[in-house]
């Protein structure tokens, strides 16, 4: 069900503008080339501006915001917006600082998002100005599990309502929801917590899939989830066969984007819809 | 004699706040979480303050220092000794630069580390405000040998006295001291050299191994070079055998660090203490 | 022909300051220590003019620029330029907003450039203050060919009698010219396109080439661009054996300088004079 959009990411190598953190960017970078996209990075406001109209997508990730940077994330936002180009948040660390905290809630105030990614910690705090978070990972209290699932799915659901963004809540279950429908998928695997950069990275897949394929987030974000988590899984595979450790594992992880087709996501592909 | 020290960064999963430079920045993130830790950075004092007072252990290292983040080395430095956190200094370059030398007497004089790991031309240059560089590297001339060797225990020890810190000086000889005991490790390789961030990934994971280990310093520091350097040399082995380079070396020195195992370490480890 | 330019690599190890962009900047240090030299990062200007003063070369690569550092990138070439170090541009694209193609104006008013590295896009904006660029790409109408190849070396060669500076223009196909003399080199492979930084790579391999070949700039950055586009055919003939993707290949291109020797490039490379 998600051959075109798949297809249309590489066929069209939508250009994506990132304003992220520097732990992940090359990581960022390379694993956009790797699914069919382009990167360009610019995070001054007098560079970042005029990037941004000659991409397709944009993507704001505040894990290693700065005052300069947030005033660019702004303004980029403010143009990305002007210009229908799809953005996506990635609310990196929200609920563990004040900064964080506020710098989310003044971007959702002054930037409309296509997408909001995030794992259950960042989420509820976008939601409710609350949550528990410990750093830059989920707290395992919020974890969403198959008991918590359907509470889990209206809350995404009404969230995306009250935004007007589809929502992505990634952890060891993935949901993807807008107000209407909410996709659950099942891939991935509990090793790309022991790299840095999966949530950044897919955060990035999301906005090149949406760049590629107007006005079907809900899906584009859904096939950017489950092939993201599915190269998880074909990662481990590899990290096991070649007795690899977590270095190995980032390596395989991007290769597996790379390689990525249809076929591949079409037979690996664990989702379902509520 | 390192096997609970080693357990408990495992069992723990200490969260260590990194300013750190941005060159190494994702090595660091990646060998934080490979060896049982998880990694923060944030490097803006607004958020920076908050985000250590929610970790176990805080890391300065001024590789690609700005004013905007020396100010905030010296505020999130502050409170984690409010905090009583493991503090790890990595004076990168002390002694190349004005800048650099100033602002590692700067940190010395307002935050109390404990931990400072260099190498010899930049603990000399912490001992003495002088001391040779070669940019980032050690000056040959200044080299740990056996022939120096107990004359380079005595001055680290008496650093280690005159600053109430643990000191580490890493080269193809490491030492390890407080004012009374000094480790000696022969673990390592000489490739560690050939790749970048091998120094700035190794504080880190010190400083992983002194937040588990409140109270062991001295010991839990000398198991992080213990692990680290055998890792060095572990990676070294599958780089021949798969025909490598230095890219292979420092994904394999990182998968070293995610299997690392107390059997692995208790026979490899070469260390005495004198 | 380069024996000798790819031994004074090796054997002097060239210090080389960069000023770059945060998205590479790991690969950029990496690749300068496999080439056989020694990276150093530093963007305050209060440190980055003194750190240039202990090396042999610089980069400048605008990548990510700011205020702050196109100020710092001002004050070190122009010290680089009293201490007749080596200085190599890297205008990342120039062309594609304001702030950058201004910055690389002035950057070339105030500097001396010993080599300027980009791809066509950026080479044409720098002649002409014009030029299409899609992002930090190519514009695939601007590409060199066969059939266009005498214009492009007129081109070149006309750039440099005007700036003073080698010109290397890459892509399918590589340009490298003073005034009067063109090297056309057919190494590399199409695969480098799908990782980020393999030109922010290239340019820092120029300048420990040039840094160890003082006053023989043109053939210094011929053999540095043979040598890194023959890394690239080893690093995919290295992805097809192992079934990688193209972080493998990334690994494989920084593996395959550290281990390129003169036999391995004599064999290899493809380059023609005009």
């Amino acid at each position: 069900m998600f051959e075109s959009i798949l297809n249309n990411v590489q066929e069209k190598t939508p250009l994506i503008h990132c304003i992220t953190n520097y732990v992940t960017v090359n990581d960022v970078a390379n694993v956009l080339l790797a699914c069919g996209g382009s990167p360009t990075m610019a995070d001054d406001e007098s560079d970042a501006v005029e990037i941004t109209a000659i991409c397709h997508g944009l993507v704001i990730n505040i894990g290693t915001l700065n005052q300069r940077t947030i005033s660019a994330m702004l303004k980029v936002g403010k143009k990305a917006n002007e210009l229908s180009h799809p953005v996506v948040l990635d609310p990196v660390g929200a609920g563990a600082s004040k900064l964080r905290t506020d710098t989310t809630f003044k971007l959702l105030e002054e930037v409309k998002f296509s997408v909001i990614r995030g794992n259950i910690s960042e989420i509820k705090t976008v939601a409710k100005g609350s949550g528990t978070t410990r750093g830059v990972d989920a707290d395992a209290s919020d974890a969403v599990t198959e008991e918590n699932l359907d509470e889990a799915i209206s809350f995404a659901k009404e969230l995306s309502a009250s935004l007007g963004s589809i929502i992505a809540i990634t952890g060891a279950i993935d949901l993807v929801a807008d107000a209407d429908k909410a996709y659950i998928i099942r891939n991935g695997h509990q090793m790309m917590a022991k790299i840095t950069g999966s949530g950044c990275m897919l955060t990035a897949v999301i906005a090149a899939y949406c760049a590629a394929n107007p006005g079907k987030f809900l899906d584009a974000t859904s096939a950017a989830v489950c092939a993201f988590g599915l190269c998880g899984e074909l990662a481990y595979d590899k990290v096991v066969k070649n007795d690899g450790g977590t270095a190995s594992y980032r390596t395989y992880l991007i290769d597996a984007v790379s390689k990525m087709d249809w076929k591949t996501l079409k037979e690996g592909m664990k989702i379902e819809t509520r």
